[in-house]
């Protein structure tokens, strides 16, 4: 795959769980080979939930993708040679190590920056003085939790938000650094703290100056917007959607679309709020919604999909996952970013490419995940240019292993 | 800043609200000169909440930290050849365009590729269709909402999640196709499609997976861990705090923190589990919280801070956002990606550099966001050589605009 965006990028990540892996995945979904090193039977993330019935986790499958997989004996010095002079191969573009495990020992950027000066190294720490934490407990000290639902109790998204975001800074500060190199040639040691990606998206959205500022804390409001016009509504038919309006011309939509233009024009005289400015629009949300709400209690999703259709209203139904997979064609290969490929060990399954999409096609197709050690052979071969014979010694010694163990 | 990371990168920016912004902001934040152009006025979220008590937006100045900003009046043919003239300036790294914008008409890729042939665009939409959609309208239908809380109603996160991991996929996406087209010379267009951003990260979270091959749809099941043992506890003093454990070792920790090592380990036998293992102690999670829940009950936070401090328990304290500026110091100047600077309009804010650390401090300090137009002069004359006097027509005849408006 010469002509893919990064054919000429060659990382190595040594991961477990979801932020490394996720970096280091995206990159391979754009070309780059990304070999993951794990110790042999797998790291701490190889059996992780939710299974397949035959045990194969769909977890590591699905963050995972695009990858070749090489096993070593990670508590040997032979198996540690391999790992480093993987990690340190000369030439452009190689010479890059990605981890979230501690860098320390064999695999510091010391260490590894004596056989290679100008190496490049990407360590995910949990905080910023390399003290543990992970999503869950970064999150609780976000603010968000406290923030979401309708109060009293805090309540945890589910989504893994911190690890994705941290993932996607791995991959951009590791292009940056490999870029840099290119220009100047220097090797560069980047750390990044889950924490910290927390607290700069915290301060970048503006809760750190609403206090600082304001002293504003803002308060759980259920599935309101904040300073607009947004909120959920039950339908006829027992499901739900989401509506919002940003923009003056979306807010106008909603009125058109449900036929209440004159009746949400009342509002502003009543409450003296300019529903013509998104501030106006929230501050109304209460008054806005009970005008509203009788016509989503009377009317089907379909009826709504049909009226909201072409209208320019910005809506959605919720869709639990079974739903998303089943009812949503954006989950579906007529989007251009899935296909149904086979998943080795697993099946066939829907799977998505990276969801950047370079005009001309020139990103890999949707790719699965290896088999666990599956390219340990051909990477010790085509990589450390070993013989057969020496390969075979290496499994004989239990130093590297090959797919599933063998 | 010529020594930092992206000295020597040049992007123009033509967007609204979070997730381009944030991608623009991130390559400002590693030194790339980001120009962000606004019509006149301001786009659509220069007054977005929370504002300071002058009008201010907190929310669009923690978006555009570390840009340039440019006013011209985008509803005029001079304007927009302005705007042309600037995404198409020769030079390597230039010629970047980033947009979540239509870009269609003078700002469409081909329009601009007439001008350099190598051009680079991002463009951000709602649907890989083109159509519209938000983090809100693209969120309800993740099935994220619905696993979210203790069941019954939809749960929407606060945290707009999936801007913020598509701002960070232009960001690696535009660092990717700068690096190809430096090797191949040939430019490209590049679309993200807001709702792929979900769809890709709910797949490789092997949600899809689950339901293709197990049915499962995973249910609400509050701020329990899921396939793990965490969950959060209120402390004697009422304050809340979240623990887990995903490694054994992590496990061990909490019951020698609490002295209730013992306990814990008669739930395996009782229940017939195997606490060695993730999955049994996700199995066990409501006899272990039953174990766990008064030791937290009789303690204080600081009393659990105490107990936990070096024991390898992960774990934290819940927090609102003023807790989290005022009591955590991570969310500091002790931490090194903080630093309190004047933001222009706004006053002294605690304000955050790129999370990604560089060793040697290759990326710039923490940086403010620019009074919109603030730089329309200095672009004009730099970038595109105009004269004073040149620029000076420009103004009196409205094409362009300098700080907030004048």
């Amino acid at each position: 795959m010469t002509d893919t965006i990064l054919a000429d990028l060659t990382v190595v990540e040594v991961s477990a769980f979801i932020a490394a892996p996720v970096g280091g995945m995206t990159l391979a979904q754009m070309g780059a080979e990304v070999i993951r090193i794990d110790p042999i039977g797998g790291n701490i993330d190889h059996g992780r939930w939710p299974l397949a019935p035959n045990g194969a986790s769909l977890y590591w499958a699905g963050l995972n993708k695009g990858k070749r997989s090489i096993c070593l004996a990670l508590n040997t010095d032979q198996g540690r040679e391999i790992a480093q002079a993987l990690i340190t191969q000369p030439g452009a573009g190689r010479g890059i190590l990605l981890t979230n495990l501690p860098a320390s020992g064999w695999m510091s950027h010391a260490s590894l920056a004596a056989r290679r000066q100008d190496l490049i190294t990407l360590k995910l720490t949990g905080n910023h003085d390399g003290s543990g934490a992970i999503d869950y407990t970064v999150n609780c000290a976000s603010g968000f939790p406290l923030a979401t639902g309708t109060g009293g109790e805090p309540v945890n998204h589910v989504l893994p938000a911190w690890d994705i975001a941290a993932g996607l800074y791995l991959a951009t500060g590791l292009l940056a650094a490999e870029r840099a190199r290119q220009r100047d040639g220097q090797g560069r040691e980047v750390t990044l703290a889950l924490s910290d990606v927390m607290l700069a998206t915290v301060a970048n959205l503006g809760y750190v100056a609403d206090y600082q500022v304001n002293g504003a804390i803002r308060p759980p409001m259920g599935n309101d917007l904040y300073g607009a016009y947004g909120r959920d509504f039950p339908t006829h038919d027992d499901r739900r959607v989401m509506i919002a309006a940003i923009s003056n011309r979306q807010w106008r939509a909603i009125g058109k679309a449900t036929g209440l233009s004159e009746k949400l024009a009342m509002i502003g005289p009543m409450l003296e709020v300019d529903l013509a400015e998104e501030g106006g629009r929230f501050a109304a949300r209460h008054a806005i919604s009970a005008v509203l709400a009788p016509w989503f209690a009377k009317h089907t999703l379909a009826e709504i999909g049909a009226a909201f259709e072409g209208s320019g209203v910005l809506w959605g139904p919720y869709q639990d996952f079974g739903q998303l997979v089943t009812q949503d064609p954006r989950c579906s290969t007529a989007n251009p970013i899935f296909a149904t490929i086979d998943q080795p060990g697993i099946g066939r399954l829907l799977t998505p490419s990276v969801p950047l999409r370079f005009a001309g096609g020139a990103c890999p197709p949707p790719l699965p995940a290896p088999r666990l050690g599956e390219h340990t052979d051909a990477v010790l071969a085509e990589r450390l240019g070993l013989t057969m014979s020496a390969i075979g010694k290496l499994h004989d010694a239990g130093i590297v292993a090959g797919a599933d163990g063998h």
